[in-house]
Formats: structure tokens, sequence, C-alpha cells
């Protein structure tokens, strides 16, 4: 079982938890299963689209690997301990991923440490208020943790943990499908070049 | 009044819709209305996500711009001419996108004529066979009627939109807003660099 959660909240933005879906949806193979992980049975994004939650936040915790999206309601839900207490994290068995103020829920989990981090433009001053150095790159990652900033950085989170899990060639392929048209080459050559300086260097090249 | 009805179907593809919708929310400003435009009141994903719609197919009708969004299914939909018949799409007073296997839709509702048109690599059979030449790029416009190829080419088609309405600057605006942190510059410029050469040659840079 490959079980990746992608934390949705109220309020959620479109594009970091559903691109990131799309392009981890690619691997086609039994046991893998990716989903819309909400606090509430529906939640309704910034842009008022609601989407039915497809597992619980309490899921997140037995999940393989966890994405925490990101979206207008960040620094409320952190501000939330109930909310925050339900969201059991453990970068020893887990792979985590944050995007955009996504990143400002794991470091107030204290799971980024004196690790430095991607973050959207916004969010970069409540990050860094949380005692964590933000990037001016895309995608970040120390051992089982990795950040992204910027909307469209969500291909580099989702291959990110493609590479980890099915290996690199895995990776290529699914970005290689969401690229545009006549830009693939470039498109996929360019993610590669922002993830792999951050996967283990003994890493096969495919499975 | 600036509708923008994006037509998502059962088995859509999410990235398709959600993206341009993502894009297109970026212009804030009365009367500004971008919405989920779906055959039936809730629509579920070609990845089990269900979203409720937010207008109905016949309101594409009196919308200013429609995106005609991608799917597993479009084959399907467009055998069907009950839901065809609700597809009353004008190019002489809307904009009018397709993006993916969306170009298939414009195709046999006859919108294309003898203009070349992108869509995605699965999807290009079944253009090319309903009399369309498929171009090996992200992005082609001719007057009112635009089409995109590959997930990731919905910025573009969502920013032409924005560039026909709102002006060039507004449509860069929206798209260093989404593109990656530290990719930003050479996100938007690639953009442009495919939209500009299919808007109009005398259209103001802004208003």
């Amino acid at each position: 079982m490959m079980h990746i959660a992608i934390l949705t909240f109220q309020g959620f933005n479109e594009l970091d938890s559903l691109v990131a879906l799309g392009v981890l949806n690619r691997i086609k193979k039994p046991g893998w299963r990716v989903t819309l992980c909400c606090p509430e049975p529906e939640v309704t994004s910034m842009n008022g689209v609601t989407v039915r939650a497809q597992s619980s936040l309490e899921e997140a915790h037995s999940a393989e690997a966890v994405i925490v999206g990101s979206g207008l309601q960040t620094r409320e839900i952190v501000s939330r301990p109930e909310l925050m207490a339900r969201l059991q994290l453990d970068p020893s068995r887990q792979l985590i991923a944050a995007q955009c103020s996504g990143t400002l829920v794991l470091a107030r989990l204290g799971l980024l440490g004196a690790v430095p981090a991607c973050t959207d433009l916004t969010t970069k001053p409540w990050v860094q208020e949380a005692g964590v150095e933000v990037l001016n790159q895309p995608f970040h990652a120390v051992g089982n943790v990795a950040t992204a900033g910027g909307c469209l950085a969500s291909p580099y989170l989702a291959a990110w943990i493609i590479a980890r899990t099915e290996g690199i060639d895995a990776a290529a392929s699914a970005l290689h499908y969401v690229a545009p048209v006549g830009e693939k080459e470039q498109f996929v050559a360019n993610a590669l070049k922002n993830i792999t300086p951050y996967l283990p260097s003994c890493w096969p090249s495919s499975r």
C-alpha cells in the first residue's frame, strides 16, 4: 500500500492540492492511492470550489506520504490547537511535503527544525516569524521533509514523492504527461534539475 | 459582467479545469466570475475527486468566455447529441478556448473550421479524424477561438483570456503569482511568448 494524503483545508488553493493529485495519479499500480484529506466531509476552496474529502485528517497519520496543501486560512489553522493535534505526522516513517502556506503548518509542528524551507511570497514573513529561513527557490528537501513555493512548484513536490518511492524514471514519465505539448522535454529537465539534488545519491534510477 | 464558464464533465482532468480556474481568479474586480460549468450538480474527476457545479451547461451560452475542459469521457460526450445540443457557443460574441480533449468538442461543434489546433497526445488522432490539423505546440488561437495541449498549458489559455479582456499586464501579473518561486520571470516570459503572437496587434498593453 502507498497512500498519499493531500491535506486540504477550508479556503484551500485549488492549484496546490489538485495539481499534485493529478501528477501523483499518473502512477497506475495496485495499492497506489492519492486522496484529498480534509478536516470535514466537504471543503470549499479560496475561489468557491467545493470538493468532497476522500480521506479524513486522522488517516494522514497512517499514510506513507503527506502533502500539506495551501490556502487562505493557514494562519487560522495553525492557531487552532485541536485541529493541529489531529495532525500526527512522523518524518521518520513518512514522506512529508508542504506546498506554499503548508510550510507554515510544518514549521509550527516543529518538523522543519533548523532546516531552511520554501514557501510562497505571501506566507514568507509568517514562516520567518516561526523561526525558519525561507529560500528563493521552488523546491527544497532534507531527508523525508520537502517544501515548495509558488503554486506551480506543486509538480516538483509530486515528482519528488514519486522519485522517492518509484524511482526517477517514473517521476520523469509523470511530469512528461502533464507538461505542455512542444515543451515537454524542457519542462521535465527543469523539474528534475530542481529535485534531483535532494534525492539520496544511492537511489536507483528505476525499479 | 465577465462570466468565464469552465466546462467540466464527468471524468474531468483536474489540472485542466482547476489550473485555469485558479489563474483566472487572480483578477479581483466586481463582476468578474469564473465557474465550473457542469452538466449535473456534481461531477467526479478521472481520479475520483467530486466537485460541485458552480453554473449549469446552459449558462455557457450567455458567458463572455468559455473554456472547454478535458477528461476521460470526451469521446462519449461528443457522441451524445442531446448533450452537445446543450452547448450553444458562439465565437462571434464569446471567447472560446479548449484544453486538451476539449479541442475535440470544438472540432465536432464545427468551431475550428480549417484552422489548426492544439490538443494532448492521446486525443490527437481523434481530433485529426475530425478533420483538424494538430500542432506540436502548447497554444494556438485565431480570432476568438483558442486551443491548448498538455495539462500545464492551461495557464496559457487562462492568460490569453485575461490578456484579451484585461490586457497583457494583468495576464503577466496573474501568471507571476502562480509561477514557482525563483522561476517567476522565466515562467512569465515563456508563457507570454506562447500567447502574444495570437493577440490582436492593436491591443493596448494595459487598460
